[in-house]
């Protein structure tokens, strides 16, 4: 049970975590907080939380938890901001999708990252965004990753696990460099080369009839180049090195795949096919169902 | 009206269309043939087709239209059986994914494309395939794109037109070699390169982990690597030269932007992701929405 949680940035992760958490009963008072003041009228209006300040020292006051709720770069701006109203009895954990840049930001505004600060990462998300698409069944099924450091308070750990198991996520732990290697390779790389597709096909110069005939597999392939482009390039940046890494792993194999083609080698493009299907059946269609949409 | 229509291959696509010409009344008998007899079986149980045949001379006696509803490679093989069998009151047309190599194949079997062939590709498709899976209103909405030549004899064109138009679908004429430079950027390469990307992600070192993290816009990105490989590796090898030129296009753009992440160049990675998104949403979202789904 959560006393009094805070809110920073409140949106559909933040508002899907505060409306989990009162439909269980795992929380006490939901405190919201952010710059965008219209989002926190409307987040009360909504009862997703019960009041709200733009003063993030007076929302921490008293709180138990503090959930920053803001994209990669802003949640950095956050946790500088908190850094007068931190104690040691006030737990911080945040939803960035990029683990490793933030704690080195927490490291270069405190000092050493704070043992009660966990950062976290749920795996779920929506085309939808703002408090309004909140829903207290985002996390059902959905995996929450921690990446807890060696000196991240067991208890302050254990609260954050505890939260997130109440929403109906799964919470799993994991290396910060893992995390951000795993998520370049399943989440950015696809986001990268989805807005590159597009990007090169809109300049052709057929651009009016490649889009004019693309059909439902083209609509899948590309949903994710419709995601908020702010937000995708803060991710990119926040975890260039990854990316990099993943864009010239991809790449190379590309190279192959391209020779193969070139060289009308039936038996390696078969191949290719043939396990890329057998390993994405496997993972989809059995043991590894996830739910998640977006990010 | 065609009197007697002749399907080659029943499968999905050949017989959602005999479906959906018996549901406007615009087909007399349908005939199956093909090399499967289960399926050819089955066709006639579901009431798909009237009778079948598995000798092709048989089935195409007396008939005024066949419609050859094989994959690329298969369809060349069916152009060549039905050589000593053609008619010039007889019309064919196909649905292959590639009308180059086909229309190549038809020059090299007929010594000139015959008149009465119109080469065709309806943009429809689905997950599932087979007969059992022929639905009447799989064309409704979609697009079919003709390629006649200069010596197609203009009524044999017309009739197929026509009987495409019976199912729902919106017809469009096209230069051979514009459809297979088109089709190679729409479906071609984004097939390749979700092959590309699942393949390579099995075989990396964290496999497990990455496909354990992945979340619903990976299995978007990625649900047409779940395609028919054999049809991939027949589809890309028959365009080998359209799709390494997608292929390269794509590349070098990528290259692009690598550098732009590479060098942290903010403006040039949130203009391409804007300019992405915008492309995106505005052929998807308004003036071409487009029903189909897969090929």
């Amino acid at each position: 049970m959560i006393d009094r949680l805070v809110i920073v940035g409140l949106g559909l992760i933040g508002g899907s975590l505060a409306r989990a958490l009162k439909k269980q009963g795992a929380v006490g008072e939901v405190v919201g907080t952010g710059r965008r003041e219209a989002s926190l009228i409307r987040g009360q209006e909504l009862g997703v939380i019960d009041r709200w300040t733009l003063d993030l020292g007076e929302a921490v006051k008293d709180a138990d938890m503090v959930v920053i709720a803001a994209p990669t770069l802003a949640a950095e701006k956050v946790l500088e901001s908190l850094k007068p109203h931190m104690r040691p009895d006030l737990i911080v954990t945040d939803v960035a999708s990029v683990k490793g840049s933030l704690v080195a930001a927490a490291e270069r505004i405190f000092g050493e990252v704070p043992p009660q600060f966990v950062p976290g990462h749920p795996i779920a998300g929506s085309e939808q965004s703002g408090v309004e698409a909140a829903k207290d069944d985002l996390y059902v099924g959905h995996r929450v990753i921690l990446t807890p450091l060696p000196n991240t308070d067991a208890k302050a750990c254990e609260k954050v696990r505890t939260m997130w198991e109440a929403t109906g996520a799964e919470v799993v732990d994991m290396d910060v460099a893992e995390h951000d290697v795993v998520l370049a390779a399943t989440s950015h790389l696809p986001h990268v080369l989805a807005y590159g597709l597009v990007d090169a096909l809109a300049q052709s110069g057929s651009a009016q009839a490649i889009f004019r005939f693309a059909a439902g597999g083209f609509r899948d392939f590309t949903r994710i180049a419709s995601s908020d482009p702010v937000m995708w390039h803060d991710i990119v940046r926040a975890n260039r090195n990854a990316v990099l890494e993943s864009m010239d792993t991809f790449t190379e194999h590309l190279a192959e795949l391209r020779k193969a083609i070139e060289s009308d080698d039936s038996g390696a493009i078969l191949a290719t096919f043939e396990r890329a299907k057998k390993a994405r059946d496997e993972q989809f269609l059995t043991q590894y169902q996830v739910k998640g949409k977006g990010q």
